[in-house]
């Protein structure tokens, strides 16, 4: 059988796999080398008291022939949608039009098959790196890159969506950190309705916003004729291990044939997947319960305070720097060098780990991505440790 | 934007939700009349005191900070794939060419992108329907359809795998029962590496197989070279709705081009797939433990004590009947009706659901599926009403 030529279009490991190699070919080096990770974006606080309890509670009533849960909808159980409605959206968004995922990275990969091998998928520049290798391990490097640089406070130009079929648009935005105002997402919403684009709206990160900032795309009028958004329990709960996501398509959302999108996805999650873990299910409605929603909301203000320690460290010494506001991602340019001899340079003088820029497009080469994700006392520490590089 | 065509390809619903559909539209009429399904194949036993007792462990480590778990290896926890290796295969498969999933069906989907576009599958007829969904969904209809009848013990020509890449053979097979012997999955093999193709193995029913049967296709010497391996804890140890598989990708199997095939699956689960749950995996390591593994044995058992129970019920009803002995699915021939017909009838009749044959492809036109997975009261009331239908 012949090897899928896709695969050759893509680096040889995905980012954090070569950020992860490289970790340990030092390590081999300097066996002893305390290193501190501001990489890859992993939660380290705990599941909250509510969380654990709801997943004790779940494994008890699975162990009971009454309460064994076989088999649930592919699309998650209804009184999860339900809450996630009324929790995260006010119900503004259906329940009916909520589906329930393994996480937003799977879904980023299920809605490749979505879309087919013919469009042509539109992506920020810089951009969470699933994006692009979704994309070409699915269709080849059918990819326009939007270049957003700080100039334009990371956004790129609205004519460019004229090039694609579908958009793909974070925020607050990995890596950048950068958020989107509502004018912004206002134009885009209303060149894809004028032109017949899909904009992909990954708001993962969503519970980091302060403000009255936009939370969900649906906030704009119109978006639910457009806008397919993408959320995450990883970062908002813990739950990186526990995987738990969900995707909206709103029935109101149309090909150009008049197809519903909605009933495409639900035909694709039926075959291609069969619903997330019934555990994951039950700690992700502890965690949208009325003292779950308080403590989740503690530990964000927590990752949100290292994120705050490391900008203020960053930018006295005189960097440039942006995001750690509305986003535990900080976007860190490093004068006169590369994205990698910037993080080997972090890893040999400071034993940091960090994510290079260019991992995430062209337009972040000279960048790092700093990741506000760990202990106090390591967030304390790297800030330390930042005097020996700077 | 554009529907992608290969959604027109395939039927509107998938299989499962076709049953559902009718059997809602049936109570609608008869809101008081108890089904009993036969349909679906999903466990009803609740999980083992072991494999409880492992999750409820699991909660509480992930509620400390010392023992939280965030983002694990995207190819699953080491401990585990060594579990698997030892406790499954006694070792004469190596724990890295293991890769942890959340479901054998995600990874019969996820098998579609690694081997691209271009190819052509080929896939036994009947055969359970994901194989053929996942296939036609991804690069449309670019299927070759193998059939496999009672007379040839529901084993293709083996000459017919010239015209394929890739072929899903799936034994104890879904939905007929049957089992293959080991000097057909010998020739398959044979024919296999002499021509370069490659076999993927659902073995997601091996713990159903009695006496000295063949479990896995890597009793087959030579099956390093050829094959892929996709295993499954649903119906193993109940874990339909906990969510955990896995697939073996040997280090020895190559593409034409001599590229290994594990190195681009590596790729692609990093990129697609985040991990499976690490309670799954947790309750997968407790469901290999020596007190989990006679848990489940005797889980098993039960299910097989079912389908042995139908088994007789449908041979003294003068049915032609297969399966149900190394399998928890019986199929049926109800003579002079189509599938759809008979599925019908007996849910009008006896209020039971089951599966129509011709779901699984052309050759189950005029049988049933017949799931074992039941509580015993409710198979033995199944029994009783099968007088009805007959």
């Amino acid at each position: 059988m012949k090897r899928n030529p896709h695969f050759a279009c893509v680096s040889e490991r995905y980012l954090f796999q070569e950020v992860l190699k490289r970790k340990e070919a030092f390590l081999k080096e300097h066996p002893h080398a305390k290193i501190i990770s501001l990489s890859i974006g992993d939660t380290t606080e705990p599941l909250s008291k509510t969380i654990v309890e709801g997943l004790i509670e779940s494994a008890h009533s699975l162990g009971k022939v009454e309460s064994y849960l076989g088999y649930g909808p592919e699309k998650g159980q209804e009184a999860l949608r339900k809450k996630i409605a009324d929790a995260l959206y006010q119900n503004k968004v259906s329940s009916d039009d909520i589906f329930i995922s393994d996480g937003a990275k799977c879904d980023i990969g299920r809605l490749q098959i979505l879309f087919g091998s013919d469009c042509t998928i539109g992506l920020q520049d810089p951009a969470y790196p699933a994006y692009l290798d979704t994309a070409v391990l699915f269709r080849g490097p059918k990819i326009h890159l939007l270049p957003c640089e700080p100039k334009n406070n990371f956004f790129f130009n609205i004519e460019e969506m004229k090039k694609v079929d579908a958009v793909f648009i974070c925020s607050p935005n990995n890596p950048t950190g950068a958020i989107l105002s509502k004018k912004q997402l206002e134009q885009a919403v209303a060149f894809a309705k004028k032109h017949g684009k899909i904009i992909v709206f990954d708001a993962a990160y969503a519970s980091y916003v302060q403000g009255d900032h936009l939370r969900s795309i649906y906030e704009i009028e119109g978006a639910e004729d457009v806008a397919i958004e993408i959320g995450s329990f990883s970062k908002m709960a813990g739950f990186s291990g526990v995987r738990l996501g969900w995707t909206v398509i709103p029935s109101s959302l149309k090909f150009a044939d008049g197809h519903p999108v909605k009933a495409d996805w639900s035909r694709l999650i039926t075959t291609f997947f069969n619903g997330a873990s019934v555990l994951s299910q039950k700690a992700a409605l502890s965690a949208l319960s009325h003292e779950g929603l308080k403590e989740i909301a503690t530990q964000v203000s927590f990752y949100l305070e290292n994120a705050s320690l490391l900008r203020n460290a960053f930018i006295n010494l005189n960097f440039e720097t942006y995001g750690g506001e509305h986003s535990p991602y900080l976007w860190v340019r490093i004068p006169g060098k590369t994205s990698w001899q910037a993080f080997q340079e972090l890893l040999d003088k400071s034993h940091i780990i960090t994510t290079p820029g260019v991992g995430f497009g062209p337009q972040g080469e000279g960048f790092l991505r700093i990741s506000s994700f760990g202990r106090r006392s390591h967030i304390e520490e790297a800030i330390e440790r930042l005097h020996k590089f700077s």
